[in-house]
């Protein structure tokens, strides 16, 4: 595809794995026909921006720029955008085009599209050059990848929704989630916030999981109904073979199995977390208790849309901490440590 | 309970965990009101009574009779009995008994039951001591838990469907395996030659993987469409994202994230063999997939009887190689090196 015609915009972006955030002008493409310009507002800080930026995955190009939990606003839109006008309140999350043909993408669930394009790390076909992330002023996406944020909610609060909201959203939708059952989160960070406050408004008996005893009150404040402390043997046989869902949202090396005990027949544990070495699962929780070990990453579009939608009826956003931009390489080190409640969010406004 | 009227019967047992099994007369319980007495004319030898003879599970109570596959003649009948009369021919499988009144058993989940009594290596309340399998001449079970052997059976080859089949029939069952799927097979052993025959009379594409290139032709005859030799890389990689269910039939130690990476999103694979140590399994084929990793053990009664209804419909039975009572020493060994086509069937005429 030949190069479009582009405009530049400020970012944070890095030059090597080993290398800090650091201002930086980037190209944008300007808007094609379907396409939507945003003015990025606040944009959320994923555990995967780290692992991007310092190549941890092993494909990152550099210059890099991270960030996919964007919330903006229009500032322009093609002529044949029909969703959506100057003004209106927007989001972006982990995708930003697919292929748009196969089954996967006429199904909505574009996240499993092999020609699914992400924010950042992927190709823009339009620039012929890598895709960059939303530490940014602005970016351009094609319509179909714009999602609405509802109108009542706070927009640095919502950022975090567009990742961590879809990834703990989307199993617990998946496998169904509900009234009468008795679902565990394992981990009380980014995304395991989120699973307490989505497990609870789902109507299921929340149980969160943690290895922290000063995690607890603030567990219970977010809505867990109890909680865990898995360190604590007699607190984890107490819970055995209870479960029809377990949600794991810890990244760090743990004993799955541990876990996999705690499942009724038929349950199941989904991943959303994911550590980097192989997980020793043992054969027998599974095969004695019919349980699946699953896992499973982000959403397709029109659950995500639903997902915000759902948001805002019930009035679920993120507990975020808001960092100026040039706070970020601080925020990935207290990230690395746990130290946030329970997502940074970047004030896109700090960025000039 | 107090010790019912018992009676005794020629069986072969093992007094210890490195003893080899030899002839013994054994304990059984005069039939009570609801109890079937069965002439026990063939037993399959299933891995896990090698497991069990052996003590590698560490629950084994010596002295130890194994044989959960078993065929046999009713030669007497309770005074409630119902459902059989003397004559018939009929079947017992892994489980004798259990609680009745748990919602699993209400279900006809009786092998998730709590109180699950299995054919050996549980507790017989009826006579305070450890239940004894089907290498014996006779049997006494509970009419709830004999099955009916379809009358068109061969009834040696038929045995082996009472644990290998309904172990290979309930997953499939189980996520609907069917018309139009993409199914593998991993091991060509006593389970697995099951599960090629019982995946292809449920409709799907079979795919057999083995890592003998001289099982290929057997696997065809026995209904596989494909036989994918898994130490050669390419006709792996070849099959990659392609399946809808796999199932895993191998209890060595192997690889399980090549298998992983072969389902399609939202695919399942699920174990049926036991490994000893636990499986090393990656978090990225199962979240980038919505992928699963499940276990099932056997099935319960109502499905096991609609299991052998099916063969019986379908002409379905197992590949047997059949042995006389005093040669279970020596097929342990063969079993070990994989070394039966498919499955050893005592000829229980043999014990005299």
């Amino acid at each position: 595809m030949s190069k479009l015609v582009c405009y530049f915009t400020k970012a944070y972006s890095t030059g090597s794995a080993s290398s800090p955030l650091s201002a930086a002008t980037i190209e944008r493409r300007t808007p094609t026909a379907t396409d939507v310009q945003i003015q990025i507002l606040y944009c959320g800080v994923c555990h995967s921006d780290l692992h991007f930026a310092r190549n941890e995955w092993a494909f990152t190009q550099y210059p890099a720029v991270p960030g996919h939990e964007i919330v903006g606003r229009v500032t322009a839109v093609g002529s044949g955008v029909k969703k959506f006008k100057v003004g209106e309140t927007v989001g972006v999350g982990c995708l930003v085009d697919s292929c748009r043909t196969c089954p996967d993408c006429r199904s909505g669930l574009e996240q499993f599209c092999a020609g699914m394009v992400m924010t950042y790390g992927s190709m823009d076909e339009h620039l012929n050059a890598p895709t960059l992330g939303g530490y940014a002023q602005s970016i351009v996406v094609t319509e179909d990848f714009v999602l609405r944020i509802p109108a009542n909610l706070n927009l640095a609060s919502a950022a975090p929704l567009l990742c961590a909201g879809i990834t703990t959203y989307s199993p617990m939708r998946h496998w169904k989630v509900g009234p009468g059952q008795k679902v565990g989160i394992v981990g009380l960070g980014g995304l395991g916030h989120m699973g307490v406050k989505f497990a609870r408004a789902f109507g299921a008996h929340v149980v969160l999981f943690t290895t922290s005893p000063n995690k607890v009150a603030d567990a219970k404040r977010l809505g867990a109904h109890e909680v865990v402390v898995s360190t604590d043997a007699d607190q984890m046989a107490a819970q055995a073979g209870s479960f029809d869902f377990i949600l794991d949202a810890v990244s760090a090396t743990h004993d799955i199995n541990a876990y996999l005990n705690l499942l009724k027949h038929d349950g199941n544990l989904v991943l959303v977390g994911a550590p980097e070495k192989p997980l020793p699962v043992a054969a027998f929780p599974l095969l004695f208790r019919r349980r699946s070990l699953s896992g499973s990453l982000i959403g397709g579009l029109p659950e995500t849309q639903e997902m915000l939608d759902f948001c805002g009826t019930h009035n679920i956003t993120s507990d975020v901490e808001m960092i100026r931009m040039d706070q970020i390489n601080d925020a990935y080190e207290r990230m690395l440590k746990s130290d946030v409640k329970y997502r940074f969010v970047i004030d896109m406004a700090t960025l000039t």
